[in-house]
Formats: C-alpha cells, sequence, structure tokens
C-alpha cells in the first residue's frame, strides 16, 4: 500500500473540507450565531492537520485498485469523524454528531435531529452541504480540482462512484471530474433558482436544492418538503430528483444534445418504467383502498415513489399510514435505488437489470444444456467477471442489511423498525417505517444501535467492497 | 420435449400415490372414520389416471436435463393437485386443500387446520405420510423402486434433490435413490420406537417421526410438540431433527462407518456451528432479557433453533413472545436451512458456504488485482458454473421471497406477517412471526395469498429453477 499518497490524499480532503465550513462561518457570523466559534475551531483544526499531512514526504504517486479502495473507505471515514466538530461543540453527543455526519456525507437524510429547524443557520447550511458535497462524491471533487494526483488515479473514482461499470466520460479522470461537477453545479443552480421563483425563501431554496440534486433528503423543515404546502414545489422537486437518479453519463450526453445516445439507454428505460410502475400501483391501491382522490393518489404516490426509490427520503405525506402493499412497493423501490452513475444510493437499476439476465441466462442454460451467451447490457457485452462481482455486491448487500437488522433488534424495537432501519441506511434513504417512520427520527437509538447504522451508511455509500476491504490484515502492509 | 416419458413418470407418481393412500384408506375404516369414502374415491382416480397415463405408447427413453426438471415440477403439481382430493371431500375448500397437501409433499409444515386432533384419523395419517413423502422425494422414490426408468434418470433425481452440487453416492442412480430410502426409513423407525419407549402414544410416534425425519412439522396434536409436555421427547426430537438437517451423503458414510470422511464434512462443520452458535445467542439473550432460568433457556433456545433451522417448524413454545434479538436470529436461521441434500429446506448451508468465500475472493481479487483462485468445498474445486447457480438461487430466493410478501401485502396484515409467511414457506418452515407465530395459523388468509404462498411452498422445495422453467413457451416444443 502507498501510504503517502493515502495521507496526502486525505491531507486534501481535510483542506477541503475547512473550505467547505467556510460558507458556514460566515452564515454564522453574519447571523451571530451560537455556532460561530464551533466553525472556527472546526475550520482550524482540519487546516492545520490536512497541512502537516501534505508536507508528508512523498516518494511515488502510483495508485493501485486497492490503494484506491482503501483512501476512499479511509477520507470517508475522517469526514465523518472530523464533519462532526460543528454538531457536537453545538451540543450533540459525538456518536450523534457523527451519524448526522455520516448520513449527510453519505446523502442519505436519516437524521437524529427533531427540529432541524431550530439549529443556528451556520448548522443548517452545513448538514445541507455535507449531502451536496457527498453526492458526486468528495474524492471526485479532488480530482476536478487538482489534475495532477498522479497516474491511476482513476482507480480513486472508480472506488467512489456507485455503479458496476465505471465509465470514463473523457479520455482524462480530471476532464471527467470536471465535467460530473459542472452537471452537478448546473443542475443545483436550476433548481435553486426555479424553486425560489416558485415562492421558497432562498435559504430554503439552495440548502433544499443541494439535497435534491444530491439525492440526501435532509431539509431545514421539521415537516420537511409538506412544510411549504404547495403542489408547484413538489412536483419541482420530483422532476429534480428523478432527473438526479439518472446516470450522470446521460445526462453528459443530454448536455451535449446527444439525445439520441441518451434515450437509447437501456438502464434509463428500466428505471422510468419501474418508477411509473411503482407509481401507478401505489395510486391505485390509495384509491382503491385508502379511498383518496385520483389526484391526490397520483401526486402523494409520484412524490414518495421518486423520493424513497432515488434514495432521497423526503416526506410530504406519512406514507406510514397508507396501505401495507404501498409500503411494500415502497419498501421494494428503496431495495432498487437509481441508477448507476447518478447521485442515489441502492443496489441500482443496472445492477439488478444484471441480476435478472443472469437469472434468464441460468434458465435458459437449464434448457439447452450447456449454452452459454454472454449478457448484454447498453447494448454492450458485461463481462463474467463483473456479472459475479454484480452477484457477489448483492448477496453482500442482503447479509449486511440482515446483519444490521440483528445489531438493531439488540434494543428491542419492532421488526419492521430495525429492518427498515438498516434498509433505509444500506440504501442511503432516510426515513424508514414504524418507529423510524418519516413523521419520526434517529434519536431515541441506542448508541450501538447509532454506531451499526452509521456504519451500514457508509457501507452502503461505498458500496461495500471499500470498506470490508479494511479489514483485511494484509491491506495495511507496506509494499 | 420428451412427452411420453414425463407422461409415463407422472403415471408412475399417481400410481405411487394412490398406493400410499391406501394405510390412510385402511385407518379410515379401521378407526370407521366418516374419511374412508374420501379415500376410496381419491385411491381410484388417482389409480386409474396413472394407468392411462402408463398406457401412453413410449418411443425413447432419453431423458435431457430440462426433460429431468419439466417432469419434476410437473409431478409436484399433479401431487399436490390429487393429494388434495381426501381434504376437500372431507369438507376443506380446494384452495385450502391444496395449500394443505402442497404444505405436507414440500415438508413446510404451514397449516390451515386450527385442530388437527380433530381430524378424522385417515386424514392425519395421509397428513404426515405426504410429508414423508416428500421428505426424500418422490421422484427419488420413484428411482428407488423401478431401476429401469431410462437413461439420464439422473436428470430426475438432480432436479428434485437439494443443494449446489449433486453426486452420486453409488455408480447407478438406482442404487444411490435406494441407498438413500434405506437410511430415511432407518432413522424414521428408531424415532418411532424411541418416542414410543419415551412414552408416546404409537400413532402419535409413527406421525411425529414421519415429520420429524422428513424436516416437515406438522403434528397431530394443536399445541404441537408442547403437547407432550416432556423434556425427553424434546430432545429426542431435536436429535433426530438435527440429523436430518444432514446431508444424507454423510448419513451414508456414517452408515458405511467411514466416520473419519464423515466427520471431515465441511457443511457439516459450518451447519454445527451455525447451530450451536444460534442456540447459544438466543440462550443467552432469554437468560438476560427474558429473565427464564438457565437450563430453560438453553432447552427452547435449542429446540426452536433446530426445528427452524431444519426447517422442520415444531412449536414447543411461543417464539413470538421472545425478545426481539431471539426473533430476529430465528429468521436468520430460517434463512440459513440445512445442509444440502438432507431433507431441509432454506438457502442451504454450503450455498451459503460458498456465497461466503465469494465475497471473500472478491476482496482479495481487489487487494491482489486481477487473481483470481477457485473456490474449494469439502476439499475439491467448485467449478464457476456452479458459483455462478448459487448467486443467481440467492437472488432469486430473494426476489421471489420480496414479491410473495408484496403479494400477501395486498390483503392488509402487518408486514412482519406478510414477510415471514413469504419466508417460511419458501425455506419449506411452517410457522412465521405475528399472524402467521407458532400459535397461529394460516386459514384466515385470502384465496389470493393461500395460492401465492403455495407456489412459493413449490418454489422453495423444488429450489426455484424446475418451477421457472415451465414459464419459458419453448419448453413446451416437442423435440
Amino acid at each position: 500500500m502507498n501510504h503517502a499518497v493515502i495521507a496526502r490524499v486525505i491531507g486534501l480532503i481535510l483542506e477541503i473540507e475547512a473550505v467547505c465550513m467556510l460558507p458556514s462561518f460566515a452564515i454564522a457570523l453574519v447571523t451571530s450565531g451560537p455556532d460561530s466559534s464551533a466553525f472556527a475551531f472546526s475550520i482550524s483544526l482540519c487546516a492545520v492537520v490536512g497541512f502537516l499531512l501534505l508536507r508528508l514526504p512523498q516518494r511515488s504517486k502510483r495508485f493501485q485498485t486497492r490503494d484506491g479502495f482503501v483512501a476512499v473507505a479511509l477520507c470517508w471515514i475522517v469526514l465523518g469523524l472530523t464533519g462532526a466538530i460543528p454538531y457536537t461543540l453545538s451540543g450533540f453527543s459525538y456518536v450523534d454528531a457523527v451519524f448526522e455526519t455520516v448520513s449527510g456525507f453519505t446523502t442519505t437524510g436519516a437524521t437524529i435531529v427533531a427540529a432541524p429547524s431550530a439549529l443556528p443557520r451556520g448548522l443548517q447550511f452545513w448538514r445541507a452541504l455535507t449531502q451536496w458535497m457527498g453526492g458526486m462524491g468528495v474524492l471526485v471533487m479532488v480530482l476536478a480540482l487538482l489534475p495532477s494526483l498522479g497516474e491511476g488515479s482513476v482507480n480513486l473514482m472508480k472506488a467512489e462512484s456507485p455503479g458496476p461499470i465505471s465509465s470514463k466520460l473523457l479520455p482524462k479522470t480530471s476532464e471527467t471530474a470536471k465535467s460530473l461537477y459542472l452537471i452537478y453545479i448546473a443542475l443545483t443552480l436550476s433548481e435553486t433558482v426555479i424553486l425560489r421563483l416558485a415562492g421558497m425563501p432562498l435559504f430554503d431554496s439552495l440548502t433544499t436544492s443541494f439535497t435534491t440534486i444530491s439525492t440526501g433528503g435532509f431539509s431545514i423543515r421539521d415537516a420537511s418538503i409538506a412544510y411549504y404546502q404547495s403542489e408547484l414545489i413538489n412536483w419541482i422537486i420530483v422532476l429534480f430528483m428523478f432527473v438526479s437518479g439518472v446516470n450522470f453519463g446521460v445526462l453528459f450526453q443530454v448536455q451535449r444534445r446527444q439525445w439520441k445516445e441518451a434515450l437509447r439507454s437501456e438502464e434509463l428505460r428500466w428505471y422510468t418504467l419501474i418508477t411509473l410502475g411503482a407509481i401507478g400501483c401505489i395510486a391505485a391501491d390509495l384509491i382503491l383502498k385508502a379511498g383518496k382522490g385520483v389526484y391526490e393518489s397520483l401526486s402523494q404516490s409520484a412524490f414518495q415513489v421518486v423520493t424513497l426509490m432515488t434514495t432521497t427520503g423526503y416526506a410530504t405525506a406519512d406514507f406510514d399510514l397508507w396501505p401495507y402493499f404501498s409500503r411494500m412497493l415502497l419498501i421494494l423501490v428503496m431495495f432498487v435505488g437509481g441508477c448507476a452513475g447518478s447521485t442515489a444510493g441502492g443496489v441500482k437499476v443496472s445492477r439488478l437489470v444484471i441480476l435478472l439476465k443472469n437469472l434468464k441466462r441460468e434458465l435458459r442454460r437449464i434448457l439447452h444444456t450447456r449454452e452459454v451467451r454472454p449478457l448484454t447490457l447498453e447494448g454492450a457485452r458485461v463481462a463474467e467477471g463483473t456479472v459475479s462481482s454484480v452477484s457477489v455486491f448483492f448477496f453482500a448487500y442482503i447479509l449486511i442489511t440482515l446483519l444490521c437488522t440483528a445489531v438493531v433488534s439488540l434494543e428491542e424495537p419492532d421488526f419492521t423498525t430495525a429492518f427498515t432501519a438498516a434498509l433505509t441506511t444500506i440504501s442511503n434513504v432516510g426515513p424508514g417505517f414504524s418507529l423510524v417512520g418519516p413523521t419520526c427520527n434517529f434519536s431515541f437509538m441506542t448508541a450501538l444501535s447509532k454506531v451499526a447504522l452509521t456504519v451500514t451508511m457508509l457501507l452502503g455509500r461505498l458500496e461495500i467492497m471499500p470498506l470490508l476491504v479494511l479489514l483485511f490484515p494484509g491491506v495495511w502492509k507496506r509494499k
């Protein structure tokens, strides 16, 4: 392992974190908030430690796959531990602060804050900004800002970007990272402007855009998006959530006006199909069983399906009171998640498509003994190694969900609470059902459960392997 | 597809079913039960239809893999539909009757009968016997009785026997089938004698042995095994359930006094380890959280862990009142199931071991780029095709469990009921939690749920693929 480069990457991350805390510090100063000293201290600490790490001597810039995995895993752990300092200096316990910070960076949106509207403005901004930073990936940001990180820096991006197949959009990693961030910023600014025009206050528009485009789901309002009582705002947010759940490679094609190529995307079609199917089924269920009106059912169904499937996790309705069939479908879309290469979590649509095609191939193999056709996705052949990795990922996903459920069960909540808490954290959604439903929060849980769920959020965001790799003793050896 | 051979196999199955109904008929006659005419009619019908099918002209005896899969799937469907006739002639609705019959043949043990003790003796016997017939496999019985079924009859056994790797114990399929049945019969008789000696009435001993060795779980007593109020009987049953969850290949080695080879079995060691680990954790949980005594906790934990992990499903305690951590562990062992090549259901220990080893290999691959070592199990290399099939199986298992949960959710039970109903049927266990807990039954459910759960039981018992293959239109073409 290349210790020196990893230390340097962590140093960079700390500097970036310090810089990203500056706006919150400024807001705290302007609003004379009680959190200004918390930010002043956190910024100094991150800046100094980061500086020291950057001063360590460098020998080689070579980065192997595993160095990428380890660097990404360590960076995210460091981000969670240091990003929590402003919270903990504002009175939160450290476990709660880390939970909230990791929930931010991983774009989960599960919260231990009962009334986010009562937080000082600086912390509100930091809370939303962590999601925005985590959405596209903090390492991707490093790559966009510093093209000179060295050879093999694509391994950093590979380890941090979600999805079974990572493709470079442009020949250079740094160019790819930059173009991704440009789309990301453009979407965020567009939503901010549109929400502002729709009547949302500016601070709300900006923080909401941060947490929509990153599919994070934090809100500065206690009642989440339901606070605004505006159908127009709901639909604007639905649109932006849906777009943020699309593979950014497709958005890149759209940006270059390659409409045909973009619309040909197989994953996009499946993603749209699943979304519309779930909206239709749930709307029908709400009309038939809950006796709601047609428009109300469609509107609420659309918002909740899109917000849970893109793993954003806003609330406009208490879906924990909906008929059980609707709730079960919402649990299913929480498993599915968005497209690979988007800011959304979950298993990802393309992985599910690969798994379904692999199931179909297995049945075909039984019928026509021994014939093995390659799988295709997006018109190209999927390498057998990828199919295998996807299967391993799915198994690990279920395994971790069940183990996390077992750990949370130790504190004796009902099964639905424990299971959906595990599911909502590994899929980076936010709310679950029962005691962690959309009107509840995670503050009541024991420290053990919070730690387990925090780890599960990280496992979900980093797609499991980078964190599990840290468990191998061999990783820590200097090469 | 070889239609003629498949018709012949179904004919044979019907004849065997008719013969197997004879003891129930005799019991009905002796006890002057109201069910004697029901059995007389069912026996005649099966015998006549079976005879007609056997008279169809035969051209080739060749049996391909897919013919094996289709024959097994159709046989099990026919068994479920015809085995239900005695129930339905005794007053059960046909949906209920098929549910109960399929629950029998698949050794699930989920029941719609609130008071089995009130059933006529003949039906009680038939109910237990369906489990015994289904445990080792009805097609395996055919192979044991009729060595002359033709070439490729190993494909029948492959499709019906559980587990990722099917091995012939003896060079000839029919010899293997015969030796498996000898062990099966020996275990059943031993348990009957020992239970009788422990004070259980003879009829109870025999029917309980039928449902223990097949890991079925039906009981002729309303309170299941709790009725006998005997610690001795509980421990005897625990022992026999545990043995029935072991790969019969290992039992075959034991029978031949190849102790060393038997004890070297990797799957056996994992199976023992998981069982003991779960017993220990749950006993500790019961002592600490439920305040039970040490012996009582160990005894109840041992019984419930073994009965749920071997997917038998007897009840001695209402584990639905246990602490949530214990309940969650019980749900996990219901997923795991017994060893491959045993009468138990679930994902199977060897599959989980392969999946875990594959996960470890994937992590190793990330660390040491590109190096792919073969997986080993029981000291031998596992073919990559097998690893892939196991992964596909796991995905299909989870997918079906979740889809079945969604269908059951349509009738609005709580999530725990719907999920554990799906899990307990696909794993062929019997009881679940909440409304389908150990003191409840499935009679309250809608016909739609019952049909979905019936299909799920068959999918679980036949390990998914044989039934899914039927959905391909190409299967039905004559070759």
